[in-house]
């Protein structure tokens, strides 16, 4: 029996050394060198080669190494086994701390003060009002961020799937939930999973029914948005800014025209990256669990897609 | 009995109409505009032209209109009386709040990433490791910054004239505290007031007494730092990013090398503006204080300059 570790493009020596570590009598496989196929009965995966986990026959469950599974549900031969996330304290302390420097950074306008430097401009401006931030998607990291803005004192709303009760955030539900959520955000912020009901979700419609000048900052998954939509409501104004971490296809690429858009700030997928020592304990104890035949941790539900 | 405006570039009306409220009985006069200047007893003041104050022969105080009273103290014609200058929760919160997003933006990389963003450049870094923070200065804005980021986990120096003692900071003082106090530190953070001691204080020792790579923020005055020192600091890598708030000269010239330099972040002069409402209270106060013969709230030293 073994575990391996499905995730191109990145350096797997630490989590490989950490989980030999963690799980002595097991052995470390890392695709795309895996020696014996036949022996891996749990994966550690991100982003996997579709086919790979197919090609493992006693695979038994599934880790993913993020918080979000579309792109390993996205694998037409993914066999039918559990599938579990992390969920991770240091992760979701990323993520709002990464929220958190991004909403300041247009709060102190330095957006326009970057722009008027390139111009030579000396401007001076108050801060931007930022009164009422909308947080769409309620989980690990949306409530989370949701909580954070509500105790530095902004108006927060939320929107989720099923009702919701968080303090100091007034949260909303459903199809019918979104525009009244949205209605008088300031800053909209997207923290949704990207799921065969939010791919594409955030389009045309939803942008007119924001605040005219509302700022759009999406760190969840590029598809959820329609780019097109997207770009049309930058250039009519209706947003003001937007700030995009994810897109739907990365690396953006370069011949993109939201690379170069005077109102949108490109950061390349990096708001919250899974921090290995955090999470190797997490990854272990659902291997063992699953030795043990019992439940994993933090196991998604596939039909629902998150 | 009268009190006057002396705060040039800068619309008084609100300030104006508070002040009539706040004070019904008294007369309230704008410069240049000053009907009778030999009733103006008192002047709240802001970079007032330099002959204004002594034009008015029976003042008797001033109140400046911010924290910095280097501008009321440069004037060669300054009578010798008592001077105020703002304390105010608001202006301390503006502050922090500033300099907690300029610290989010370098953490983040915003500057980095807003850089690949013009050459369409797709390259994920994780946060810079910023660990320790210097706060040059520990008065009240100083203070106020220092436990703010003492709060948030930072490792936290800070550096005064006497000894100071603050909760979860260290502190150091006087000439020779200077450098431990920054030595070890990721950002410095330039929180004195500009008073012939501090004058071009911060120049080429100052700067390669810094760890290599440090980032240098200014939200104090201009003149406290030796400008081509600090260009050439940056210049050969020793800093890595300057956040300038403040200039020798302001409007920074449009022929000024800093305007166009790649790692500095320029913003006009905006991290803390004094707020009307917030302070209207406290400068009638001291003009009812003035009024009855009693000391000035927040007085300033003005052989110390601060
Ligand atoms: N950019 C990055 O670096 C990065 C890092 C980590 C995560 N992410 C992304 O962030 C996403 C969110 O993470 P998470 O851990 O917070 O997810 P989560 O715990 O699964 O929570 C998802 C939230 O979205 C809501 N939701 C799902 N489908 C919905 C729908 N159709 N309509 C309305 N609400 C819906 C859910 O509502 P219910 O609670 O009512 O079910 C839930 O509140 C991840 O899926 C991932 O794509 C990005
Ligand atoms: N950019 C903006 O928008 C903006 C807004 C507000 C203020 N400011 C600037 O910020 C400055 C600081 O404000 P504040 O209210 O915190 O001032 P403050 O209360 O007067 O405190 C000044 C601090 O600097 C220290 N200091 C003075 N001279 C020193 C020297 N020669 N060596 C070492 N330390 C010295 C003092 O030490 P001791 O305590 O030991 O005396 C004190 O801790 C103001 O003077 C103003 O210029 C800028």
């Amino acid at each position: 029996m073994s575990l391996a570790l499905i995730i191109p493009d990145r350096k797997l020596d630490d989590l490989q050394q950490r989980l030999a570590q963690a799980l002595p009598d097991t052995e470390i496989e890392v695709w795309p060198q895996i020696r014996n196929p036949a022996a891996v009965e749990f994966a550690v995966v991100w982003k996997q080669p579709h086919g790979s986990l197919a090609s493992l026959p006693a695979l038994q469950a599934v880790q993913c190494f993020g918080a979000g599974v579309d792109a390993i549900l996205a694998d037409p031969t993914l066999p039918a086994l559990p599938i579990a996330r992390i969920v991770d304290p240091t992760l979701t302390d990323t993520m709002v701390r990464y929220l958190d420097g991004v909403v300041s950074y247009y709060r102190l306008r330095l957006d326009v003060f970057s722009a008027q430097q390139q111009q030579k401009q000396w401007k001076p401006k108050s801060p931007r009002k930022i009164a009422h931030i909308a947080v769409l998607g309620l989980g690990e990291l949306g409530a989370a961020a949701a909580t954070h803005f509500a105790s530095l004192g902004y108006s927060v709303t939320g929107w989720a799937r099923t009702p919701k009760q968080l303090e100091h955030v007034s949260c909303f539900h459903a199809a019918e939930g979104l525009t009244k959520a949205v209605a008088d955000a300031d800053i909209v912020i997207c923290l949704l999973p990207l799921t065969p009901a939010t791919q594409q979700m955030l389009s045309e419609g939803f942008f007119s029914s924001l605040k005219p000048g509302a700022i759009f900052i999406n760190v969840a998954r590029g598809d959820i948005v329609d780019e097109t939509a997207l770009q049309a409501a930058l250039d009519n104004g209706q947003l003001q800014a937007a700030c995009l971490d994810v897109f739907c296809q990365e690396p953006l690429p370069a011949e993109h025209p939201l690379w170069s858009h005077p109102a949108v700030l490109i950061t390349p997928h990096v708001s919250a990256v899974t921090d290995v020592g955090a999470v190797v304990e997490q990854i272990a104890e659902n291997y063992r669990r699953n030795q043990r035949g019992e439940a994993l941790l933090n196991p998604v539900d596939i039909g629902r897609g998150y």
